[in-house]
């Protein structure tokens, strides 16, 4: 890991992905948390994100819609719990508005963006509450679909 | 409610209590956010509360030590989710450091100060992730253990 990187990683509960991204981070930030650049890189094509609406602060709610190739639309809810211009931005779907709890706390995002000579250093640290959890995203099948929307990110990203 | 009071109430998953206290909010915000005066308040006598270690602001961690009349002694980790100043404070045993999950989420502490005419409507709205979970809580004597604390907080508060 770069040692930049703030968090302990815990190998029973935790996933992670890391990218050195040909954009700055600004670039990069602004994809995650402007709601307009963020449906066009956030859903694995074809798959779509036809509704990002994101309050992006600690405490702040979001809600974004991923649609399927046949129609079908599945809503995500969560909260942000940090966030640091261009460098950090936590997330989780533990509540679906400040403070509501969801039915099932899954995971919790933690993103870093660290630069690397003009590039980013892009990490995405995911806790899950249970080992079961873990295993559970990694069987969805985590590194594919997260690997295919960051190279969807990268690429939004080295284009602004 | 007040109509100050935020958040919606769930009747399945959450627990409440409200007080008017004798005190400004300022008193009662510093009752929870100053680690010298929690000790004198926080555990229903003759428990003590021997350690508090509290970073307080929207992603700082805290460690609070209860002690037994016997001496056993009972650590409570958490973090804080949100912090404005004398009017709210919100926190959570979801995480045991930023962003490191609990165990188990059992529960987040939605703290409301509100103005009464030199008073504070003091409110505590308690949620769980589960019917389950408030259940417990109720049994394991919610009402009389935050009622007799919450005398403790009113006392101190309206000394300072």
């Amino acid at each position: 890991m770069t040692t930049s990187f703030p968090s302990t990683i815990d190998a029973e509960r935790d996933l992670i992905l890391t990218r050195l991204i040909d954009a700055p981070c600004e670039n990069v930030f602004r994809a995650w948390t402007e709601p307009e650049l963020l449906k066009q890189w956030f859903a694995p094509l074809p798959w779509t994100t036809p509704v990002a609406e994101m309050d992006v602060r600690p405490g702040g709610a979001n809600l974004i819609v991923m649609r399927s190739p046949e129609g079908e639309e599945y809503p995500n809810r969560g909260v942000y719990l940090e966030v640091v211009k261009n460098r950090r931005l936590v997330f989780t779907d533990a509540y679906t508005a400040p403070w509501t709890p969801s039915e099932k706390p899954f995971m919790t995002v933690e993103l870093t963006f660290a630069d690397e000579g003009g590039k980013t250093r892009y990490t995405a640290l995911v806790h899950h509450w249970t080992a079961a959890d873990r295993t559970t995203h990694a069987e969805m099948g985590f590194h594919e679909g997260w690997g295919q929307t960051t190279d969807q990110l990268a690429k939004l990203a080295s284009s602004l």
